[in-house]
């Protein structure tokens, strides 16, 4: 059965990744062993993670003063390691509250006893945009800014990173390789891998080097330094995460990197946009200036109409389409991996349906 | 190439697993979606983490006021996260003190301001034998007593469970599923799966609802209590990790169960020790009692000649069979997916390198 996947995350890996994946699982490099069964400290594993410590270091254009970590536990472990790694001199983050996620972010924070202030938030208008600093940030109040540059489930993203004064930590998760930032206007950029970069299980963490130190009385597997100092191999790391994660990178090289990728998302998400844009019956909430290249969320405003655009698009093979619980509606995403010819699937599977609920869109633009 | 792989992990994993899964790589179920590219959200993964969890329950006859979770972060992970949520009362625990492994335990929870005691130890006889408890542990004293069941680095492993009138914390990595224990005798048990069970990535917790409660300013991937109020998807989980730990899950099931793989390992680690015992070159140093089935340490006992071994073995195909760093010398981990060919073939390997080296044979006897 051939499908688009348009999920959120985990969601679509590029096709000749798997491929390769399929064809070498039972024999690693003809040495008559499966990734799966390869040992963390054998030459095999250690040139994969080289190769790809250095492959993200060449795609982002990475200064040599970061360094480039393979953690465990996704975004919710950052959420805790970010704060104990570094709000330790004010033990106090400041936050861009743009959504569900960077709620998360500061809500962890608290919990591990940090204080969390609010400099901005755009929640009474549901999100729609994001929330801008208009204010120079007091100094030797806060550790750091903690902003998610990419909200998946509002579907916004900060093109520009806002300007600081203190170290921004950035949450890129959705959009990680996606679009070109300058790792020189972060502190720290994590990521989990399973959205815009390979299958679930690893969490990638650019880190500058002078935010780096040891932190006493913090569980070993969140400490930065340890982790640096051992190059990700504190404990054994999730091999076959990372080596999927490896092929991806490779690929994104062959493909021309973030920079074409980044034209290729905006191709695509444009192309999107302007469907919903000119359509009678599907809405974009979110502003366009802070629309985001990767997750895009629309909605026929109607609960029962998105729920058989729902089913309708499944049974034509274009999948994951529902909304995040927490918001609704409906939601693509648009990752590296996602070719145009889904897009355009999609668009005309948009069509269709907009032409099948005539009665509706009268409705709506009455 | 043909192989045995006796790294003490990540390791061999069973040929019909690494072969289903090269076979259904690119669509699972005739779904159009890699493994590597469903929503942990979906009904297919949710169908793969119940009937993981399910067959685990039974595998080890887990009785019902017990949950199985699956998290990330590995032993080291564990090591933090069983002190934060079970040392809440006494903030202190007790250790027997059988090698490696235990101590790094007792140093991660002292890291994290636990107290941590001492019950027993065997270091100044080399970790040759296991420690044991010859007192009752003081009422109110301790939160509970970690047990490294098995001792991956000397070889030796705990066949039946230190009797104790305080909880026990069982770290079972590298003999888990391979050979029966009551699962009454702990309060829980944690087992990182790229030993025994499956690809590197994933951890299994089996824990006693009891024990569990919600626990103040932890960070939330350690919250035994949340992570089993969210089945084990408080976030994103490992996908694929959890999809092939439950295919092995299922051919041991096929195979016969834990019983029959206890068998099994008893079988091939008698094979292996017997021929250690009655060699004039090769020495096993774990006293008998207490020898590990899965990991079986042994030595030259001289270093340039271990190194030879290891060097020829491994132009024969016989690969990772140098001992741990820490300790150095030889290893050959027989997990349960190691057939008794391979260790057929290790022994043969033995016996002709022990007759081309005569002369060190002569020396030692002498």
């Amino acid at each position: 059965m051939s499908v688009y996947n348009f999920s959120a995350g985990p969601a679509v890996m590029p096709k000749p990744v798997i491929e390769q994946i399929q064809r070498e699982l039972p024999s690693l490099n003809n040495s008559g062993m499966s990734i799966l069964e390869i040992s963390h400290r054998s030459q095999q594993f250690e040139q994969i993670m080289a190769d790809a410590v250095a492959n993200i270091k060449d795609l982002m254009a990475i200064p040599d003063d970061y360094h480039v970590l393979f953690l465990q536990g996704g975004g919710t472990g950052q959420f805790a390691a970010a704060p104990l790694n570094l709000a330790t001199k004010h033990r106090s983050i400041a936050l861009l509250d743009s959504g569900h996620w960077a709620a998360k972010a500061g809500a962890e924070a608290k919990k591990l006893r940090f204080h969390v202030t609010t400099l901005a938030t755009t929640e009474s208008g549901k999100y729609r945009e994001l929330p801008r600093l208009n204010q120079t940030i007091p100094a030797n109040s806060f550790d750091y800014l903690h902003v998610t540059i990419n909200n998946t489930i509002e579907g916004t993203a900060y093109h520009e990173v806002p300007e600081s004064n203190i170290p921004i930590v950035g949450d890129m998760s959705s959009n990680f390789l996606g679009e070109r930032y300058d790792v020189k206007d972060f502190g720290m950029i994590f990521a989990g891998a399973q959205k815009n970069l390979g299958p679930a299980g690893v969490t990638i963490v650019i880190i500058k080097d002078e935010l780096m130190h040891h932190v006493d009385g913090i569980p070993s597997i969140f400490d930065y330094q340890l982790n640096a100092d051992k190059n990700s191999m504190l404990n054994t790391p999730p091999v076959f995460a990372i080596y999927a994660s490896g092929l991806v990178l490779k690929w994104l090289k062959e493909q021309g990197g973030v920079d074409e990728m980044e034209k290729r998302n905006r191709a695509k998400s444009s192309k999107f946009y302007d469907y919903l844009d000119q359509s009678h019956l599907f809405n974009c909430p979110a502003f366009k200036d802070d629309r985001s290249l990767t997750n895009i969320v629309f909605s026929t405003t109607h609960d029962k109409l998105d729920q058989a655009f729902v089913e309708e698009a499944t049974n034509a093979g274009l999948l994951n389409l529902k909304g995040h619980r927490s918001v609704g509606g409906l939601r693509a995403s648009l990752y590296n991996a996602m070719p145009m010819a889904g897009v355009d699937a999609l668009i005309d599977f948009l069509y269709q349906f907009e032409k099948d609920h005539k009665e509706v869109t009268t409705h709506v633009s009455n």
